[in-house]
């Protein structure tokens, strides 16, 4: 894949097109070898085809295809096929129909050369935009240029792309799964599953992902017929579950602790609410990005200022003066003032020091409490999560999904 | 760069480490040339690096570095630069400290073995980790190996990368800046501007970026000093402001509107809280992140379930029953609410439907009331924002954030 424009490279936006390629070439069995960003000039598109085309089958491009003066990918393919420009009458009818229908100001001729396509060109149709899509056989290779506008791109790669290189090549099935871990390292867990993974068969390919207090272990296979390739991931997951009972939250492609909390809380009827300090609204935000996270979550106190704490938790002064603003004792009377407050089932609180400097408890950076406050009691916990803001943070968040989860798996209804 | 890792290329994960490095590579007048990601297979390192190396002076890599046998980085380099492995004693005092300090499980040999390092290697320091950086000389150009955890990536950089660099290589000045217009097409805009287009000086690179109704125009240059590249583009958009007067919103801004925000309430020696329904905690947490926060930001109420915001923000029964939930007039209350209970100098609120389906109130799904108490008066604006989740949450935090600074601009000390 080929991302053409300076966008990437100055770092003015994030390649999430290339995210949305790799995911649907991976699901019909294309293996991407390599994805580049490139800039859009004639020479650097000509550099990455010719390395791109020692690599890989299928070459895909995306971006550089508007009518304005900066973008060259279609004269540059040109170029490069040895090709020229020819009047497509279908494109222009199209280009026509858009401006009539949702563009106020006239059509220009800078418009209607966007129907000129290379005489070698396949169209593949845009119906969302100006910029056809275009598909080149070369030496028995296929070069496919897609605009890079995410939702007209999008479009032409499910109703055009996809479907073309599955007539075109006897694809196999790629197939991957990842297990949720939480609370263990990443080398604490290898040492554990050493001889299984020693064991395991050349095909299947073991990646692992940490991050925050979470590894992620990544099984990866490739073959004729998908059925089989499921079967044989599976049998390994079986004989590994039992190495990392403890610390093992489930398989689901990709899935955060968050969704399995929101699942686990509306499967039971339950409510949640948070008081957080040290993670400053990132809990709620986390369950809040969730669709259908209204039925179970009622809300969060984000309670940054000590005397927030008093005013909005009813947490106690004299607490606060015995114990500091970062102590369990704290934790534990946020963690009730949310459940009150906020009338929920279950509530979860934070408060710590996420750094860079000491705040007005003089608690070491990393320090964090916990705490759950559950139908019966409460509960509190202590971590470390060292010392840069972002680890802090999310860390804390992560470990408070975790603790909750834990105790909705030991809920009795 | 060379991203290191199959999670990119199977679309498991955004690769947003490039962007950083982008951003602050540019920023110290580092040019980036090419972005590749690849998988971590030592054939496709090697490739990699021989094609990085014809095209730039400095090899960036990330990812590949962990303890566990997926990585294949720190082997590969040694082999690549036909070197060996030699024990550093700092590295392994730093491990070690890691693991005394922070984590639970014993120090195994798998750990140990990240302290050793390619003889030829200058050790880059990573604090927060225990995969160290490396940087190599050779043949005149530099590589250098990060590892790919964002925040350990992020810290090496801005620590010992970019200081390094900036010693090593006489640096020219890269200057960006980008134009926001609304309501017009890009080549309607390039027809307006022709004029002024052909005559910009050959080295400054126009670029028109559109997305959903919005194009950005963005300037780009290089030079010796950045004072003379500032004024040249700017003499340029003096000449091009005129040609699009109505279409013309200001220019982007290079740092988040959050930290424009958090910079201006410090300054001013404000303070700030939140009450927020659907963008649930994200003005927090997009405040929380910065540093230094908890002098101006008291919290934030997220009073997702209706019941929450009469028990917390002191909203009146009577008002959502008139109004409804999503309400100018709830809003405003939310805001005032907050105001008080956090004894904040300005209060934003936020209430609306982020979809995908209805909530308690029956409003079109992407309708959203931003309220803003100030120390005299409360404001009420709405908007829609459209109908993905996302979008909706994303759009009404940056709509909060942009209202709030206006407002600070325009504050009375």
């Amino acid at each position: 894949m080929v991302s053409i424009g300076d966008e990437i490279l100055i770092g003015q936006i994030v390649n999430t097109n290339a995210v949305f390629l790799a995911k649907e070439l991976n699901r019909i069995g294309v293996e991407v070898a390599q994805i580049s960003s490139i800039s859009d000039q004639k020479d650097k598109i000509i550099d990455a085809l010719d390395q791109a085309r020692e690599r890989a089958d299928i070459i895909i491009m995306t971006g550089g295809l508007g009518p304005t003066k900066d973008d060259l990918t279609k004269h540059t393919l040109c170029a490069y096929f040895d090709d020229h420009l020819v009047k497509n009458e279908e494109v222009l009818e199209h280009i026509e129909n858009i401006f009539k229908k949702y563009v106020t100001t006239p059509i220009s001729d800078m418009n209607r050369e966007q129907a000129l396509l290379p005489s070698r060109a396949d169209l593949l149709h845009n119906q969302f935009g100006t910029a056809p899509g275009m598909w080149f056989m070369d030496r028995g290779q296929v070069f496919i240029s897609l605009p890079g506008v995410p939702f007209e791109m999008e479009a032409l790669m499910k109703n055009a792309v996809l479907p073309k290189i599955q007539q075109q090549f006897v694809l196999p099935a790629l197939y991957h799964k990842t297990l949720l871990t939480y609370g263990l390292g990443e080398s604490a867990i290898a040492e554990r599953i050493e001889k299984w993974e020693n064991a395991l068969p050349a095909s299947i390919k073991l990646a692992y992902l940490p991050s925050f207090g979470r590894v992620r272990l990544r099984l990866s296979t490739k073959g004729p017929r998908l059925e089989a390739l499921i079967k044989e991931v599976d049998m390994q997951i079986k004989k590994v579950i039992p190495l990392i009972d403890d610390i093992y939250y489930g398989s689901e492609a990709d899935e955060p602790i968050e969704n399995l909390v929101a699942k686990k809380m509306t499967e039971l009827g339950l409510s949640l609410s948070c008081a957080e300090s040290c993670t400053g609204g990132e809990i709620a935000a986390r369950l809040t990005a969730i669709a259908g996270a209204s039925v179970f979550f009622n809300g969060s106190a984000v309670t940054y200022a000590t005397g927030s704490k008093i005013d909005l938790l009813a947490v106690k002064e004299s607490t606060i003066e015995e114990h500091g603003v970062v102590s369990a004792a704290v934790a534990k009377e946020m963690a009730q003032g949310a459940q009150q407050k906020y009338r929920s089932d279950y509530a979860l609180a934070t408060t710590g020091n996420a750094g860079p400097s000491k705040g007005d408890d003089k608690k070491e950076i990393g320090t964090v409490f916990i705490a759950l406050a559950t139908p019966d009691d409460v509960y509190d916990f202590s971590f470390n999560m060292g010392n840069s803001r972002t680890r802090v943070i999310n860390k804390s968040v992560n470990q408070a999904f975790e603790i909750l989860y834990k105790a909705l798996l030991k809920h009795k209804v």
